[in-house]
């Protein structure tokens, strides 16, 4: 057996998010389902984490074993030709028995796309968020840091969330970039609850219309308090866009 | 009754084109659909012209006649509440009597777009025409202007065309344009046949890669012969931009 490590990349409009759910179709049923025909037999694939309905990704990070022996242009090809056109395949490498894409993710990046224009353009509106009013792009920028740290972040959990036990998490950066009528907000740690991102999201873009003052974050993160924080940022704005591994963990 | 013209974008990727056809979710049935919710009776639309199945619009225009007295902006908020969200209106304009979308049109634009990189952008995918080998844009932009002027065009129509009579056509315009590893060609004429800006593109395309000569378009052009040309691009890639009215036509 061999295990294989795959970066993919997937348009999350048609999905009933990341994982099997019965009577949907979401982005591990396809695989599987792919691999299946490969296979003549199931394969069960593990991935870094879950995406939402909706949310997209541009290098989630897959792994499975395989008793086809292969080689790494081969299983791109083959698999590729077995997926719809929602799911691409951008890399595959050979990893070793030990590699876990969930265990192993050292951190993820995930990115957020703003259009904040008056129209709406019709062509990116499973792709980004839209908002009519006016953002105040310095504001969220002064913002954005103090939510970095390491901090019970139970405020910025939906409030439905299956993590049990420890909340604390620790978020790198949290950046804000503006580019024409885009807004960017990319946010990097070593992990992340349900919905996390876009709590984060919906924050800032209530900090930049002048609805809620950055202190709110500060507050949140002691109170523990979610309605101090702003509303849940749609999850078609979303982008898993890289899975970090600590060097040495995905050679064989 | 007041005639309304309306400028209308689209996203043409769950459409099975414009024009109504049985069993099929066209752009004319959904929007003839919201004005009868608005009506209580059949309303009848005109657009400049039919698009493809997949072909998008970014300025279609259409008109109708309306016994409802709504300003401009109650008119764009009215029915853009009924409508769904692949298709979005740019404009409402009340005009004379005596437009007509389609026969008032003195020239319309045509953009496609081409992504010509190794790697597809799964987001884009029903959006640009992914070319992975090489394209050679100089040859492309040195071919382009050879389709300009007044011919018939009899080799540029797809051979199921149903325009009777004369294919002659006056093409104002043919422009190459390169922005990193995307390819615009705009296309301005007075009027086009059944898939003649596809065909173009194909052309051009085919001449990118070296797989046909420049001079395939004069030849084309005297013999009437369709396989002189390149393949049929894809309708995805390809978007009616903007329908150009004579000065006057559309006051009041």
């Amino acid at each position: 057996m061999e295990r294989i490590k795959m970066i993919i990349m997937y348009d999350g409009t048609d999905f009933a998010g990341y994982q099997v759910q019965i009577n949907q179709r979401t982005v591990q049923q396809v695989i599987e389902r792919a691999l299946r025909k490969m296979h003549k037999q199931d394969v069960r694939i593990f991935s870094s984490g879950r995406t939402d309905s909706g949310v997209h990704a541009m290098g989630q990070v897959i792994h499975f074993d395989s008793h086809l022996e292969l080689d790494e242009p081969t299983w791109k090809h083959a698999l590729m030709t077995l997926l719809p056109s929602d799911i691409r395949i951008i890399e595959v490498e050979k990893v070793s028995q030990d590699f876990h894409a969930r265990k192993d993710a050292s951190h993820k990046t995930y990115l957020y796309q703003i259009r904040n224009a008056k129209e709406h353009e019709v062509f990116a509106r499973n792709f980004e968020w839209h908002i009519p009013r006016a953002l105040d792009v310095d504001r969220m920028q002064e913002a954005a840091p103090l939510m970095e740290g390491t901090h019970d972040f139970t405020a910025f959990a939906a409030s439905k969330t299956n993590v049990k036990g420890d909340k604390t998490r620790t978020i790198h950066e949290v950046k804000v970039l503006k580019e024409g009528s885009h807004i960017f907000i990319e946010v990097t740690g070593d992990g992340f609850l349900t919905h996390m991102v876009r709590i984060m999201v919906g924050t800032l873009v209530e900090i930049g219309i002048r609805k809620k003052d950055p202190k709110c974050i500060s507050e949140a993160l002691s109170t523990n308090e979610r309605h101090k924080l702003g509303l849940t940022a749609p999850g078609h704005g979303l982008y898993l866009k890289k899975v970090a591994y600590e060097k040495g963990k995905t050679e064989h």
